[in-house]
């Protein structure tokens, strides 16, 4: 299942995407009254575990049935032209890996590190598909994507093997990294242990400014994805393809970011782990290339969607 | 006013402590009606801004003329004998400054950074206080601790200046910044960009780890704090002092830090920002000195209370 958070009259609801189909059962209760009983959002539907997600389906099955009457209702509305949120709006936690795919890394002159590296991006951040992307009054001129696969954890774990951390996933989603890339330089120039430590951490605080982690527009469930890795991802400036790879390309993929961060950390239900960028980020170009005000990004992962949004100036 | 989150029969409760007396408004109800129409959480009431603190001062102030008739009711119980979680058990974000004591960086041989340096805790890894420290099995020969004074997010905000920065706090707490010190000495010895950050990031990896972020016993509101540049703050090991500071020695107070980090991110209410530690850790000693099994670490922080927690191998 495709699953998504909408705003519909100021609220948010749980749906379910196929096709252009949005299907929100908290919407369907008349119709279906099954559907009083279900989770509410996303969220509670993961953390609902098995049994909350073969409710879900069993209701999803019920609305096909009866999809002329849910649409006339507003349990059934267009995909293309509904309010998202990010699917989870709030999740614990959204860690982010970086420098993760070796054609990136090439183009970055790096050679990969030995474990996983990684930040936190902020939860305040977050947007869904279609929300606008705000350029800092601050520091509006070299503003960055980042098309990321992303994991969506479905069940608490704490030291889990590679082997079985798949186990501990709801489902995948897609993020864009999105950067102020002002502190990059004076990141590379930094000398010295706290010198560094301190111009990395100003690189990443660029990372963090408001909206600058859009997210979406669903949650494909584990079951969708055959191979989370090998999976096609694109971001497109205005259109034009600016990344295409594939994760068959990461260095560190989903199993392996999850045992590894897992020896340290606690996953929880809907917390978010970005998988890296591949090559092709605006300030890796030559001559490098920034979003403006009015740009359209788009991020694309094969088997879960695009997720679109524009650059407004404030 | 200081607010305690409390464990009864498995539920959590505001609570609001004075003396030994902690006062549970939502056991209340039967004799106190309007306590009611209170907030039910800490984040709840910091949410609720000036009127929901009011309200929840003037239950109070109810509550003290029926002293006997809540203690007998159990809407009164004794605070020192009371199961604490964290003040607010779930924040969006626990952003850490550190390197932030002049002494500490004195005792570091470190010069203070141009500007704040920080990383996030894991808000999956805090809990209250008398909770365990459990020693990881994985790394459990290092653990230290960091006392530290710490700052609650009142109101949402972003981009605020040093002045009205404090117009933002809902009030102040304890947390004990722990870590399994198994990563600094490669994080110091690490060359280049990359490998200094990699080798950083493992160093904070070393502070996330479950139970590593104990906070509270209690958030003093900011109106019992008369200047936080000016509060006494102890550690004890098993009764004796092993940091003595006052966060007149801090680099970067509350206003700094708070304007700061809000100029890239977005702080929302329950958000904690701690301070950084003072001269003393374990790891900084001549032997080093760290926790083990069985030992009880406080952190005292003047005008908030003490922060006791024991440590445990499982």
């Amino acid at each position: 299942m495709r699953l998504a958070t909408l705003v519909v009259d100021g609220v948010l609801h749980l749906a379910v995407i196929a096709g252009d189909d949005a299907f929100i059962p908290a919407l369907a209760t008349k119709i279906l009254p099954e559907c009083a009983e279900l989770r509410r959002s996303v969220l509670g539907t993961i953390r609902g575990g098995d049994a909350a997600l073969e409710a879900l389906r069993r209701a999803c099955t019920a609305a096909s049935g009866l999809r002329d009457k849910l649409k006339e209702t507003g349990a059934i509305v267009s995909a293309s032209s509904a309010t998202y949120a990010a699917p989870v709006p709030e999740p614990g936690m959204v860690l982010a890996a970086g420098a993760n795919y070796h054609e990136h890394l090439k183009e970055m002159n790096t050679p990969p590190p030995a474990t996983p590296m990684g930040f936190y991006k902020s939860v305040a951040s977050i947007i869904g598909h279609k929300g606008e992307i705000i350029a800092p009054a601050s520091n509006p001129d070299m503003l960055d994507w980042e098309g990321e696969f992303s994991i969506v954890i479905g069940k608490t774990c704490h030291d889990v093997s590679e082997e079985d951390a798949l186990d501990y996933v709801f489902g995948y989603t897609v993020v864009n990294d999105v950067s102020a890339r002002d502190w990059v330089a004076p990141a590379f120039a930094a000398q010295g242990m706290i010198g560094t430590v301190v111009a990395w951490e100003h690189n990443i605080l660029g990372k963090l400014f408001p909206t600058f982690c859009p997210m979406g527009p669903v949650i494909a469930t584990s079951d969708e994805i055959r191979d989370p890795a090998s999976l096609k991802l694109e971001t497109r400036l205005n259109g034009a393809v600016v990344q295409s790879a594939n994760t068959a390309d990461l260095v560190f993929g989903a199993r392996q970011l999850i045992s590894y961060y897992s020896r340290f950390l606690t996953f929880r239900p809907g917390d978010v782990i970005t998988t890296g960028s591949p090559s092709g980020v605006g300030y890796g170009r030559n001559p490098k290339l920034f979003m403006k005000p009015g740009d359209v990004i788009e991020v694309e992962v094969e088997g879960i969607g695009v997720l679109r949004n524009t650059v407004k100036q404030l």
